[in-house]
């Protein structure tokens, strides 16, 4: 039989560590050959090692930190996920860690901070010079998941009189550019944003040209305490490049760029993928009482609604003693108003996300959903009515089981969109409780309808 | 009671169209009052107007076309959803239509001519210019989804031996630079790429630095028929902003952006989700007719999997006729296990994306679920068990649903990560079938174990 790491050759997957690479970091931790280490490591990115320690084991993961020493590359902590954030953290040396978050950008030693303990992130400001621990105290006192966390401070700027030979005599003179920007913000004498011109506009203009002749049409700013679900979506959504943060005052106090926006709209799509699968904040890398606690939660909500289901059947012991038939087929219905009712839920959800479910088309979308359901279900109660009639030769089971499947699909459409709309309404993340909610509905109406009306019809 | 439009206010959703520009836009609609419709879409970025066209019943919408008439924005067609652009389109006049695409961007056209039937396209390729027709058809003659499609052809370029002087001089020399450059590619004599320079580098320098000294560290090329995936793959993971696109020769034939990486992670992200609850490529958009029509082959095959169910419960119809109480009970262990199930395999189907769950590490993540099933399952074999034992007074009864559950939360943690890793094994998206897949072996199991454990405890 093939080992289960045969099964997952990716040889089509771009960009995946390929296994012999691993294998020979595994073998070089294993003899603890440093040099054959670091020969392996080196043509390595930063994202790539972090994939590398969440691939090892806890062991080989410590010894490999340990035998790297002072090549440990800081930004690796930035690529690392964040539950093994910690681990790899305390695992290095004081001396290692200083070395490390050092060399890091503003914006990644706050994204850092944001998902240690307090010991550990004492442990990183304490290590950094007096200027960037003031900088970074500054960023973190906007509040989580904020613009003002994710922007970074460094920003070139120009006043709006500027032509663009004065922009590029600036620019030579500074020693200080940030690695990647994109833009040049014009600035009113308040230092509040006008606009933005590229770069490529500025190398392309003659030295006499105004600035404000080459303002982008897109430009737009960024209120500091934006959510950056909000960031992210409108980069998405206008296409930004990079986008000027402003404070209460319309002041300029950093800029966002595109590769962070990016980032955040990765995690935001992963985070509800999870959390309609009823997982939290869990990754490939956590350990098993991790993952445990995680789904217990989840689980013991669903135990809940699963006993509620059942409560409903009891009501009808004494018609399924009578038709043990019913027995039989009762989990159709549910699972098919499960199923339904699951993929209503799923592209409300996600038209939410995307502003694209709003109070204008609310209304709209609940009759087309309903409509949906009705159709299907018509259909539906069609075959499983012919299934019931021939598995069980009884003309009145088929035409109960296919009255309960049209209730059953009309109630999943209803309740799959209209959920979701109301957990949003209320505040509440809309991908978070909407799959529980959604098949409690269609189990119980399903059991409920499926049941009553054989007692109805049956008995 | 509330209207359901009532229901989404969305005041807290930063950039959601808002109610009252809808409202205008609308009433102007109504009133065929050209003036007023203008001066409302004003200010509105392309993409919310077509948001707002998204929004619209079908006859408003036609009626706002024909009123725009030739202010009919061509970037509306690209921020469009596809489901609506044949119709969009269709609804252009043959003059507004050509209009619309003269303006557009090659990689826009290519975007949009991949999601158009024939005869719409000939009319969209015979509008365009004899050079922009034959830029066009070149790029379609790339297999659609590759890096060839996504990129645009326009790309700076200079000598490797140049310095930023000479960079300097050929861009204020050049007339037509492309709207958004970020590097400057450096060729060789073969042109092919061999590495890139910010422009923020270039600006920031002396005029005689060559700009060999000046190379970006993070620069990677991208084979033109890669699949758009691992695109954004890689400009996600390396934080790439801008790549180069190379043939097979390696030479240089176009350069992707992170702005269209970034609209393809989104799709990809939603083609995922969507998958997973069985949904095939939807939009909130589309007509009551298409959902039906999308959603009813996945319905079919969850029918199937709940007859498979079904035929697994009637083999024990004498045991659920001696013991009604099992009836009641049975759906909740196939319950928790399908809730179990989807948890693993919502992870596992993720961790596969992001190429975090490899050869390397499946058996430890196999083994860790099903630990985590064991360890959750006994959990709640204890609570389902003392439950069972109290509502039915029958401490059997209790043993059967506890072991019934264990056995089934293992099986919902094995099939939950094995089932993914088979599927992208045999080459089919992980997301495709892995949920009802999943969802039929735990109800199978579930009821085969409970009913089975029932018939040799109980009777």
């Amino acid at each position: 039989m093939a080992e289960p790491e045969e099964l997952l050759e990716q040889d089509d997957d771009a960009y995946a560590l390929d296994r012999e690479t691993i294998r020979v970091v595994r073998d070089a931790v294993d003899a603890e050959d440093r040099d054959a280490l670091l020969a392996a490591m080196e043509p390595m990115h930063p994202a790539d090692i972090a994939d590398l320690l969440e691939q090892l084991d806890e062991g080989p993961r410590h010894r490999l930190i340990a035998l790297l020493g002072h090549d440990f590359d800081g930004e690796v902590l930035s690529e690392l996920d964040e539950g093994l954030r910690e681990e790899v953290i305390a695992a290095l040396s004081p001396a290692v860690l200083t070395d490390a978050v050092r060399k890091l950008e503003s914006d990644d030693v706050v994204d850092l901070l944001e998902t240690l303990e307090e010991p550990q992130k004492e442990a990183i400001l304490g290590s950094l010079t007096r200027p960037d621990r003031i900088a970074i105290e500054r960023a973190m006192s906007f509040p989580d998941g904020s613009a003002g966390r994710l922007m970074q401070r460094e920003v070139v700027t120009a006043p709006e009189h500027w032509t663009v030979g004065d922009a590029i005599d600036f620019m030579r003179a500074s020693l200080d550019l940030p690695e990647q920007f994109y833009h040049i913000v014009l600035v009113d004498p308040r230092y509040r944003p006008i606009g933005h011109v590229t770069l490529g506009k500025v190398m392309s203009s003659d030295r006499v040209t105004p600035l404000r002749e080459l303002l982008e049409d897109s430009f737009r700013t960024i209120p500091a305490t934006q959510d950056e679900e909000d960031v992210a979506y409108a980069f998405n959504q206008y296409h930004l490049i990079s986008a000027p943060v402003v404070d209460d005052n319309d002041r300029l106090v950093g800029v966002i760029t595109i590769d962070d926006a990016m980032i955040v709209l990765s995690e935001e799509n992963e985070e509800d993928l999870l959390l309609l699968a009823g997982v939290g904040d869990e990754s490939i890398a956590d350990r098993t009482l991790q993952i445990v606690r995680q789904r217990f939660p989840w689980l013991l909500v669903n135990l809940g609604t699963a006993i509620l289901a059942s409560l409903v059947i009891a009501q009808f012991e004494d018609v399924l003693a009578a038709v043990v038939a019913l027995a039989v087929l009762m989990p159709i219905v549910a699972s098919m108003g499960g199923n339904a009712g699951t993929q209503s839920m799923t592209v409300a959800v996600r038209a939410i996300a995307t502003r694209d479910l709003t109070g204008s088309n609310a209304w709209r979308v609940v009759r087309r959903e309903v409509t949906a359901g009705l159709l299907n279900g018509v259909a539906f109660a069609i075959i499983i009515g012919i299934v019931g009639v021939i598995w069980f030769g009884n003309v009145l089971l088929g035409v109960v089981i296919a009255l309960a499947m049209v209730i059953n699909l009309v109630v999943a459409g209803l309740a799959g969109v209209l959920l979701p709309i109301l957990l949003d309404k209320a505040g509440v993340d809309p991908a978070l409780a909407s799959g529980t909610f959604v098949t409690t509905v269609t189990d119980v109406v399903g059991f409920f309808a499926f049941l009553g009306l054989a007692g109805i019809i049956l008995l």
